[in-house]
């Protein structure tokens, strides 16, 4: 079946030079082509570029295709989230509410609260409850105009409980529209067990873990949460060096709470990614534009922890390529909604429309090693595609906190 | 036509007691039902209760009723939005996008920009246009749950602009399903040709404006701009009494940008409430309690602006109702989603959860005087009914940045 998109007031192909995630100025290209058009079929982009030489060119493919007028309206690649820890079990509201009527951390905490809830909830969700948990979660990102979506396991922190994970993931990206894209995150948090003796916790993941996760194929990135009071760049390296020799590629949770040389280590182990970054040093950034390392920028969890989002404006500015993620998770970011995530990279760390859109497609999908298939509207790519109720780039960062989402084409089929 | 929506999973009723806006610990009081019912016909609620009791003494009515099984959901009462400026012409993404792209301000002006931008296109569209482009915002305030919206003139800032606005918030009135309060608001700005000289400005809208709008009955409130170098506390006051004397009641937006009495001056002259007060004084929060002054805090504003939010905690902690709006505006705040505002009232202002619906319902009805028809799900209300796709109020607030809106009533016929 093919499909032909037709007077797309601006169609936003974000189309790459070929390699790698866009930096600083090449940020702001969108690559628009106006009064433009799409042809599709069995999944893959046949062809891009004004309504009329589509016609033109392609008039007897668009005799057999089902077509579709946008009426003007935008159209972007299918969004990608580089960043979640979206097959999570159980549920935290009430935390939320108990932390606003002015708990204390105690009282919270005995109420089965914080990340050890949702470890044991995890623990306690038999696999298919786990599935059907995120698959809700997953069919609310679709929604939301997201098409691929990266997600860690870490809620586990023993063997069983992180193959649970990362084995429900698998089968979800087997059965669910949503390309799901696994990350193993064994150093998510220490567990209570061994505070105090995290080196003995590390040899545990090196020796125990990965070895296993690899040999099941089940993960193709390697992430730790390298902070103060959690893993120090030490262990975090021999984590993330250990995954490399088995094939898993580094990524790095770095200076989220204080100044912890998290970004200088992800350009010393060639991350793939950084994430959080909202302490990171002058050095860590210029190491990390270096490297090439891309910054994935979480607006929505500094918004939910009153923090002062990541300086994403002056990374941009010193030649690192921005990603931006919902870092969808129960604790620190209970939400789905990328839509908004470009608003607040816009709103509160000073990119530009343009860049919010490039940060969540084409640099997205380079955090996640997806840039070849999706991430932009290019002949060949994936038909991942998405129709939004407004004009321009320009008004879906503007008229924000409104999911502005028309219809999703995930594989080349109409799924919203 | 009756409908009976059963099984309800909370049916957060938020009854009051009668009389006022909810202040204080009764703020938290959402009069919720487990398994909760309700009835209604040709736009009234008949009867509101479990679903056992709805079954057992309203047998005959639910036979011939339209029966709904919420399954668990959420439900309750339409939002109100108790301070917009909805009816406005033009758009402005484009001064959005320049800002963000480091532009200066005379850039923007000379670009066109600014609430003069706002004003130009205002006196340029016709009442049509107008009228078209304001629909399309409210078909979204529907469906993200809101039912109620209170709308302000104060883009012309001429007579004749300003009963367009208000003509075609009539207008609107009359033919869409949100029900649309006017408010007259001519102090909105100091028109450029008055700089220096806002007193004369001040007399033209008391003499020449205000007796036509009373005249004509096309505003039940009146408002003004109180703010350094807009409109002194004294000439505010002069504006808002000269508007008592003809029957509108004052509005107040107040200590927006500095403390300068604005909150002071809500409670002398007897506001129903007073807006914005990000910089209110501690004085000044305490004679709107005492004189019963609703606050309607606007936190999406403050994001946008990247201002610190109101100090809604404190307020209500002083014995202050608060409301809370979108402030739906093409310069500060373009936006229509209440869901997010109340996430943003949790989030930003340490609002409960609890307290955050009450100031979207409830207490938002006060602030425009519809307390006595909708705000609450109680017999002989209006029927203006959400149900939400998540199962408690604490999930509504939690899972942020998402419209979980499932179905919307409004007088009784399922819009959503
Ligand atoms: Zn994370
Ligand atoms: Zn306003």
């Amino acid at each position: 079946m093919k499909t032909f998109i037709k007077h797309i007031g601006q169609l936003a192909t974000i189309a790459n030079e070929g390699t790698g995630a866009k930096k600083g100025q090449a940020m702001s290209d969108l690559n628009i082509i106006e009064d433009g058009a799409i042809l599709f079929r069995s999944g893959v982009i046949l062809a891009v570029g004004t309504t009329e030489q589509l016609k033109e060119e392609y008039a007897a493919d668009i005799q057999e295709a089902m077509v579709v007028n946008a009426h003007g309206r935008l159209v972007t690649p299918g969004l990608v989230d580089p960043h979640t820890h979206v097959a999570y079990g159980g549920s935290r509201e009430k935390e939320f509410e108990m932390r606003l009527q002015g708990k204390s951390y105690m009282d919270i905490m005995n109420a089965g609260g914080g990340i050890h809830a949702t470890m044991r909830m995890t623990r306690e969700a038999s696999e298919d409850e786990l599935f059907d948990q995120t698959i809700k979660r997953l069919d609310s990102f679709l929604k939301h105009g997201v098409t691929t979506v990266e997600g860690k396991s870490g809620y586990g922190m023993d063997l069983e409980t992180e193959l649970k994970q990362l084995r429900v993931m698998k089968k979800l990206q087997q059965s669910h529209a949503i390309d799901l894209v696994p990350t193993f995150m064994g150093a998510h948090a220490v567990p209570t067990e061994y505070k105090g003796r995290e080196g003995e916790f590390v040899d545990i993941i090196i020796q125990e873990m990965l070895p296993v996760i690899a040999e099941e194929g089940l993960a193709e990135f390697n992430d730790v949460f390298c902070e103060k009071d959690v893993y120090t760049p030490e262990q975090s390296e021999r984590i993330l060096e250990a995954g490399k020799k088995l094939g898993l590629t580094p990524k790095i949770h770095a200076d989220e709470i204080v100044s912890y040389g998290g970004a200088e280590l992800a350009a010393k182990v060639g991350a793939i990614s950084a994430e959080h970054l909202l302490k990171a040093s002058d050095e860590g950034i210029q190491a990390m534009a270096e490297a090439g390392v891309i910054a994935c920028l979480l607006p929505a969890t500094a918004l939910y922890l009153r923090e002062e989002a990541a300086q994403g404006r002056k990374m941009i500015d010193a030649g690192v390529a921005v990603a931006i993620s919902t870092d969808c998770n129960p604790g620190s970011s209970p939400t789905v909604s990328m839509p908004l995530v470009m608003n607040l990279a816009c709103i509160s760390m000073r990119l530009t429309p343009a860049e919010a859109l490039t940060a969540a497609t084409y640099n997205a999908a380079c955090a996640i090693n997806r840039q070849d298939t999706v991430g932009s509207l290019e002949k060949g790519k994936k038909a991942d595609i998405v129709m939004w109720d407004v004009k321009s780039y320009q008004e879906l960062q503007y008229l924000f906190g409104v999911n502005h989402v028309q219809s999703v084409w995930k594989n080349g089929k109409k799924v919203i």
